[in-house]
């Protein structure tokens, strides 16, 4: 005898495709989603058909767009000559966000793991090298995260991005607004080596 | 200028009703969705619609059912007389996990939380008293969790089931496999004041 009915059993399954979401936390979400919010959650299953069935990748930096090409790259008011390289979208939004950035980006979606068999290809790194030539891209930002994953994936770019192009790595240092003592010895390493000059008035 | 599409945008608004899920979850989760598991997400969506048309609430019990009555109070296996009171669904999984519980249950859906405004009629209260009567309901069992609001439900229910019904309450004290270092302040004393005699051989 089933406790729940077939259907309610096969939702809380599906829910676990979601990240970060277990079995117990995809129980909470079914039913949150058929007793609390049946409206919304009617709501949120239209969106994601919808959105399925229309998004794509964009051809030049792989970003989410409904056209071949999508808003950033059709910019004409950005730098066409930097290039941001990001693991995930949400760098893209988190980047754009500080407003400091008008270039362009490419979107690895993920970082290099032989492991979880990603490698170059899945990266999309060869259409981003044809990118940097084709485009004839004066500076590329690395920008994939401090980690051990996405340092092998900067290391991995800047052996094989053509020569000359200059290539940047973003900053690694104290987050501003933290205490020294919760920084770990690696941020604190970094911090020092690669401390700057403070100019005197 | 948007970054990102508009419909990719009400997707991630739409993903944060989900239970622990704030804006930087929800735009991973969408991400992920859109990305890395589109057919599995369809998958999803389909499942999350059908469902909501199709599920409904115990008359008796407040689980999820699709029939009017669900299985477990439509069981003539078990036993009639006894029924186990519950805040959630998962609760009532937890418990038929445990094999040993072969009576009925009722399922608040929540606990009392004035500030909420979930009063005795959103937990069905009135339901659950009128139930006990009829059915001469012979012990209910509290299983409200041991938390503020879960205490305050059981004792505003222990005032107003009827007084010819056995009450008794799921016992508090330290969960098997736990030191007694780690076990708090309130959990240590209910332990000590509910301890057990031990049988001599």
């Amino acid at each position: 005898m089933k406790i729940l009915p077939e259907m309610v059993l096969e939702l809380i399954e599906h829910l676990t495709i979601l990240p970060g979401v277990g079995p117990k936390s995809a129980q909470r979400m079914a039913v949150h989603l058929l007793l609390k919010k049946p409206e919304e959650a009617n709501k949120l299953a239209i969106s994601l058909d919808n959105t399925l069935s229309m998004i794509k990748k964009c051809t030049k930096c792989r970003s989410l767009t409904i056209e071949p090409i999508c808003n950033i790259c059709l910019d004409e008011q950005r730098d066409k000559k930097t290039i941001c390289v990001i693991e995930n979208i949400s760098d893209l939004l988190s980047l754009e966000q500080t407003g400091t950035y008008r270039g362009q980006y490419f979107i690895l979606m993920g970082s290099l793991s032989p492991i979880d068999r990603i490698g170059p290809d899945e990266l999309g790194i060869p259409l981003l090298i044809n990118r940097v030539e084709q485009e004839a891209i004066s500076e590329v930002i690395l920008a994939t995260n401090p980690t051990i994953e996405g340092e092998a994936t900067a290391h991995y770019l800047t052996k094989k991005l053509p020569k000359d192009s200059k290539i940047t790595r973003l900053a690694s240092g104290i987050p501003v607004g933290t205490e020294l003592t919760y920084v770990n010895d690696h941020t604190l390493f970094h911090a020092l080596s690669c401390r700057k000059e403070v100019e005197r008035i």
